[in-house]
């Protein structure tokens, strides 16, 4: 049995009869899913049925942090948010770091499940054992920011953790995110499943400790830890200071930094506007997560015009791309404000942007007129333009109600044609890689359970050169379905289940994340773990997510890109000529599908491999 | 000496060599002048040498809560600010309820005064004894909501109380304010005074308590004052859940509610959009200052079009008033959202909307064209330029520059004669109530020490037709001067000395308030008073602020109103016909004057007159 680490107790919410319990956490689920995301999946997958709308009283959602969260570990203070997403209809499962997970821990929980639909807007306060349904109907309607304040204020405490929708959640915007502080629980619209079930808000505090299997081996791995960040040769002093913006002035030289809703990559040359330089003149501080040694958070603050004064933490490197180069704006100061702006409205920064994009796409092309845009000039470029229309989908407002569902469903909405336009896959809108250039991060996109999501399996190779596992060509298609596989179950693991921040893997242990794992599980929590067995926890929640997604009539077919990434070459940068074709990519799910153990027809698991995976369960509900 | 309630202690910051001291506060300066405001003007008139540029390191500002502050007395945790005033030349002093007063006491001081000036942006951090220089570098350029919380943060303390400046006061505008949470200390360009001297914030924490004299004496008199609030005919239920803006149906019935810059008072009908009912659909919830059981200050979040989601805490009815009805505005929410973008751009919400209404008036006039507003229609009742001239007031861009600096600088530096609707007097714009039908009020905006302010002697005889000292007609000249001495001196000692709140006066205790301050002084500081000897603090206190004044170079020819309400009657509505013209107020000037016992001739206080009230010394110091 766990020793530490775990608190044992997971606490269940149902908001349909205002009823909270106390459930154990047993130890074969520590074991096979660690934590985090493996929790959130082995939930949705027992317990939400095939074909519930996901906007139901039938979703779930987990909040789970991991083992080390509270423990001291550096850089675990993160938690997974799962359910079924209402912007993919696959598995909805995203992370956010700050103060939140701890509290979780801190509360002694492992994880909140929170089940069934309040009659009328609701927030729970929880502190440790303490559950309190309280009335919410106050702060419907209120921004992210103002609605965690009132809570503090309303409670009497203001070290109380919030984390709650904004306005887009509320109207259930199939793109809405969860905000905790100024951090969000960002992809794939789980926002709006807290929207759909009138929660507009958890509020957490705990006064537990997290006990330490062996304080010993803790010590000694906490700081092998420490001196791996400090000797890592990317970490210090560029990143620590720059953030992700820096990864805009690399995929710019690359070539692969998208523009214009994709169809200009490498042509949109104002890199030098948004890029690492460019930020770090509107940098005025940063904010560390719980126990974090680097603090990669930036607080930038906008300087000119109609946006001097305001002050975002962030943007990060994804943000430069959704609110920057993919709608065709190259300053700073209107990323920073439509990065609060989202913020406050509870928007995915990526989805919201690139939402834009294809809309501003269709005005380019005449599809959509001045008529249907409210009277709003949506040529690429035009920040106050941006900025209606973020406002607009989150209340609905117009051309905002036909936005607010994310790309694919406007497309549908609109017809003639556009869901060519429609950058996304799953119905998840695509990160700031360009695939055509990045086969990998292609095959990621496609075949990643949650649709088009970077942090599932990030090529860093293709990127950063990483040599590890092996040294990549990144144009080049040979073995990177196995490369694939090998970013996706050590990133869920090490990351998604055992919630530490990807930095740990990227920049302090890349070669050695797993073992890494696995000493610190040993560490905090007293069971036993090889390398090997912390991978094949990502491989089993790899597993169960993608039997989710069959389960719910997900296949092979699904596993794809859009369109004009497979038929429209690169024109111009470091990439020109480049082009991610429909066979290339089948050769790739080829490649995938059978090092995966899966059917390569269907690209289901097989019986075989989710019974190897302790998995038999999913099998049988499959009926394979 | 005293016994309880004082700390004794006063804290002096000189910013300019970031030194820090403690003094001792004599016991003949709590006799004399209770706290607060008395105290300020006390530190004001001794330490200020006459003609020193208010925004230059000379200046000083004074911190002060009262006696009463954190004593557990409710209503008390106020605090005034004092300093010579930017806008005016006169003495500046406002005061601020909330939760920083009280912490100014926990920290152990009655008062902090600040001076010199810091060589770069710096904020003060004081934990109980503990006072830090930080750096504020990253701080200036912020709003205040956001700059309070990196300071808290920083500090790694949610429970720190932060007041600070936003742009307004870095840019120097002379209409800047100081925000604590979600409250201004407002008027008179404090907040510039602090941009002068680069202080950005002061973040205060303590862990004392405050000593009572006589627990015995303080539980009586605090179960008495609880009672007389329980008691008011006026207080519950109605403005209790209502707050000021039950006032803008009150003056729009009387047809003293000013519209359209005051050329439109009685003929400006929305009433309904702005008042009562219109604001309690869009109360959300409301806050309470430390220890107060009323809770007047409600939260009401915007509704429609690009304001639906804005969160203010207000607005009251003077920025009903601001930004409604004199700018020509009848609906809430862009009320809501201005009042919400003035405490974040650090401005105060009545001389900002009086200088816009002043601009609309000369935009109308054709004296101001769309060249010099840089392009925005400043047509009356135009919410959207309203909003974007606020910015540009704060941070001084274009016509804002223009304005910054309050409605009398505006005409002088727009000349061709506008200085007739610069609606002001001693450069401080006019408070909500059409004075040419509230006589009284009208006097009281005469002689106020601080320039035309509302709360310097507030006739809510005139208003509310409360008969306290007496019964009075509102139209009538008669008995004006008695009354505005009365209501000045009054409210002097036992608000803004004892730092109580306006509304304990108003609807608690009206005919007894000095009685009451004159007990709680005895059980909670062991001070013995009689209610003539509280009476009489105020009436020093008027004096020695008058004494300032005079020795600044005002004259009685500054005793005056803007000339619009001497010559132009009100053309409609509940007060039809009314006008105060020049010699009714001379005639009330040389009552008030008389009564006060100074020179009727000049205005100024008589040496007899200060000598009596213990002024000697400032006798001397204007060689009377």
């Amino acid at each position: 049995m766990y020793s530490g680490g775990y608190a044992g107790k997971v606490l269940r919410i149902n908001l349909s009869n205002s009823t909270s319990r106390e459930e154990r956490l047993p130890e074969e689920m520590a074991r096979d899913f660690i934590g985090g995301a493996g929790f959130g999946i082995k939930h949705l997958f027992d317990e939400v049925k095939p074909g519930i709308d996901p906007l139901g009283p039938d979703n779930i959602l987990v909040f789970a942090p991991g083992p080390f969260t509270g423990a001291g570990v550096p850089c675990a203070s993160r938690m997974a948010v799962t359910g079924k997403s209402p912007l993919t209809g696959a598995v909805g499962m995203a992370l956010s770091g700050g103060e939140f997970p701890t509290e979780i821990k801190y509360a002694g929980w492992d994880a909140i499940i929170v089940e069934g639909k309040a009659d009328k807007p609701t927030y729970v306060a929880i502190t440790g054992k303490d559950v309190r349904f309280r009335d919410a109907s106050h702060c419907w309607g209120t921004l992210t920011f103002d609605c965690q304040q009132i809570i503090k204020n309303e409670l009497s405490d203001q070290n109380v953790r919030v984390c709650c929708i904004g306005p887009a959640g509320e109207h259930l915007s199939r793109m809405a995110c969860i905000i905790n502080e100024r951090r969000a629980v960002g992809r794939k619209g789980l926002g709006a499943v807290m929207g759909s079930k009138n929660l507009k808000a958890l509020a957490i505090r705990g006064t537990d400790t997290v006990a330490i299997g062996s304080e010993d081996k803790y010590k000694t791995a906490r700081t092998a830890l420490l001196m791996a960040f400090k000797d890592s040769p990317v970490l210090y002093p560029e990143f620590s200071h720059h953030g992700t913006p820096m990864v805009t002035d690399l995929t710019g030289a690359m070539g692969v930094l998208p523009a214009k809703n994709w169809s200009a990559t490498g042509e949109f040359v104002p890199v030098e506007g948004i890029g690492r330089d460019a930020q770090a003149t509107r940098k005025v501080g940063r904010e560390h997560c719980h126990e974090c040694p680097v603090g990669c958070s930036q607080l930038k603050l906008a300087q000119t015009g109609p946006y001097a004064g305001i002050l975002t933490e962030g943007p990060d490197f994804e943000t430069v791309y959704s609110f920057g180069s993919v709608v065709g704006i190259g300053e700073v100061d209107p990323i920073i404000a439509a990065d609060r702006l989202a913020d406050e409205l509870g928007l995915d920064t990526i989805s919201a942007g690139v939402t834009i994009a294809f809309a501003m796409e269709l005005f380019e092309k005449g599809i959509l007129t001045l008529k249907e845009t409210d009277g709003i000039d949506l040529s690429f470029g035009n920040a106050e333009a941006m900025l209606r229309v973020l406002r607009k989908i989150a209340f609905r407002d117009g051309l905002g109600d036909v936005l607010a569902d994310g790309t694919l469903a406007a497309a549908r909405r609109i017809g003639k044609g556009t869901e060519k336009y429609a950058m996304q896959v799953k119905g998840l809108e695509l990160p700031g890689y360009d695939v055509r250039a990045l086969k990998a991060h292609g095959l990621g996109y496609a075949t990643s359970y949650t649709g088009a999501d970077h942090c599932r399996g990030y090529a860093f190779q293709e990127v950063f050169g990483v040599p590890i596992p092996w040294q990549v060509d990144r144009f080049a298609l040979e073995d990177k379905g196995k490369l694939t596989i090998w970013n996706q179950d050590v990133r869920t693991a090490t990351l998604d289940c055992a919630t530490m921040c990807a930095f740990l893997l990227d920049m302090a242990v890349p070669a050695t994340a797993c073992q890494n794992t696995a000493t610190l599980m040993e560490a905090v929590t007293g069971l036993s773990f090889t390398p090997e067995e912390v991978l094949q926890v990502g491989e089993r929640v790899n597993n169960l997510a993608k039997a989710f997604n069959v389960r719910e009539g997900f296949t092979r077919a699904d596993d794809t890109l859009p369109e004009r990434l497979m038929t429209e070459p690169l024109r111009a940068g470091g990439s020109k000529g480049q082009v991610l074709r429909r066979q290339d990519l089948d050769k790739m799910l080829d490649e995938y599908y059978s090092l995966r153990g899966w059917d390569v027809k269907t690209g289901t698991p097989t019986r075989e491999k989710l019974t190897d995976l302790r998995l038999a369960y999913a099998a049988a509900a499959l009926r394979l």
